[in-house]
């Protein structure tokens, strides 16, 4: 299996609900730094597992509606806690959509099997999400 | 499949036995900077893989015997090497032991479907065990 | 000349006035990764800079009143930017009161030349602000 | 399961055919840090998963005729781009070769279960291939 | 002072002339990951050191026309080693130009002390040229 | 200025006398990563502060004394506390000695101002110390 990784970042505020989060409760924020992998067991033609240029402005897209928000006044979270781990998910899912709609060129939509987001939210600690992405 | 790390550290000392371990024979010494994964197949109703505060002590109890010793001397290991690789596989199989114990919580307790532990010696070197957190 | 270097990070929210910030004036976050560096010409007879458990707690404490919390919502920085510049600069101060104030020790508060604090806010971009530590 | 990952690195010069490259198409360069990671389901009796000096002779061997190098003017990559992924699977596969022809010793050859080669070409990308080391 | 630092890299292809530099005579490669740090003795009245989006914007600037590139075929180094060492002072100097040119403003202009380029060919290697930067 | 810096690291065992070392007073250990710089104000004819492979060889060589050893073992450290502080300096005075003597060639003796040291001991601390390198 081949993978590619790309590393981009977001500066966000939030706050989480429930006591199991402690000071965490209040608003605060993060920056992550995110990692999107690709994985395709061979390589497109010209030796590749997908145009890094588009993997990265595919990433920039996706993060742009998080990036210096306070994510606790958007519509798509709300009532949910915005974690580490519920964001590496969404950011995987918006990805996978996107690549399904041909975002990466229709050769590459075919051929990779999956995605994998990280978020590193300190030195200390880091949450990821990995999916299938068949095509349907 | 979500995964959640957090690191720590200890610092210690050891000797190896056996002529391919060549100068460290002698009694030398490490940082092994740790790094604990849990994988979960979906996320608890707060949105997490696990509360990272008990998570983050729990690490740090299973290391607390070791840091700042000689493990030579520690009867857990007379009659081993304490590899990186070993001390790896210890150090999961003591996190998932407290974890079956209920450390993380029952809920966690069930949903956790496996742990892996990364032990970096230096820049240039580190070993890992990865192993199934299946409840009895 | 010695250095010694500890590390620690807070999580905070925060907001910035003047066009020059761009969208950094919407309510976001960041995660600063603090590097509090000690100074000084020699050694204490201990051999060291000063009481690393120390300087570990004094950093924790003087960062605690901003950690997970909104900047935007704190007295001491009313009308002004939090920017890295300027919490490096705070945090450097606060440190360098307490020091003059004993926390590391009578010989310490004496010996040590200087303190530097640098705030990483991303893999891409980090400020420092670096101080004489003359006592009167 | 076990890993074992070491690190080295190259300094190579290279051009790549192909629209989707850009400016990469013109002769440029890169550093590679190369992590060459073993896998094996159980450690042998000195508990280890293969000689960590072996191991990081093998990948210096096998980058050897790689380092400071045009890949242009290489008879092996002639017609094809040395991509981060095709390097990373040419690699492996050197790898490999030469832990079935016993560079690891018989008992590693016949225990070891997969090798993954990972090369980052920057902070921000990085690229991995990993197949299994299934002897004959 | 304050030090405010910006990161960027750049991926190029060179060849050294001289006995000391044994294989890297041959033609290969290098990622410069390129660290640009101004210093300042007290802030502006946003409390920055300078427009951070100006600042990566003339670091990208200023690396534009190497990355990519074989040095050896550029005009300004012919007949001169581009070492790691001589870039970090190349790039210093073309950042220092700009300043004093305006590009991030007059009142930074003024105001700016020193500048300083750490370029890091590996995890093992790395270099940084430091320069006033006293207008006229 | 120019600075060149190479990394290289040791694994040793030790021990600290002094209540305010704490459970560091047991026999322990540390990886040490130890950065070499060297700092000069012109560079030579070939472009270079001193030869790297030279800088690297010299580092190795001061380092294999201590390397996979117990230091409170070692005569030259026989009644002193092996604090990261302390080997950054008697690191740093044997690489002045050795450049002094012409370890790095009669060029580079004359020429360069001075060195600093830095020893990391996990990723949450490290220290160094820099000193003069004049010639008498």
């Amino acid at each position: 299996m081949f993978r590619l990784t790309v590393r981009d970042h977001i500066m966000i505020a939030h706050s989480f609900r429930g006591a199991v989060f402690g000071p965490a409760q209040r608003l605060h924020g993060a920056t992550f730094v995110v990692d999107l992998e690709l994985q395709r067991p061979d390589l497109d033609e010209s030796g590749i597992v997908a145009d890094i240029g588009l993997v990265s402005e595919l990433l920039k897209t996706v993060l742009a509606p998080l990036d210096y928000r306070n994510l606790d006044e958007l519509d798509e979270f709300r009532g949910r806690n915005t974690t580490t781990e519920v964001l590496a998910r969404e950011i995987a899912e918006w990805v996978r959509a996107r690549i399904l709609a041909g975002a990466l060129g229709d050769e590459a939509k075919g051929a990779l099997h999956g995605v994998k987001v990280t978020l590193r939210e300190s030195h200390l600690a880091w949450a990821s999400y990995e999916a299938r992405l068949a095509p349907a």
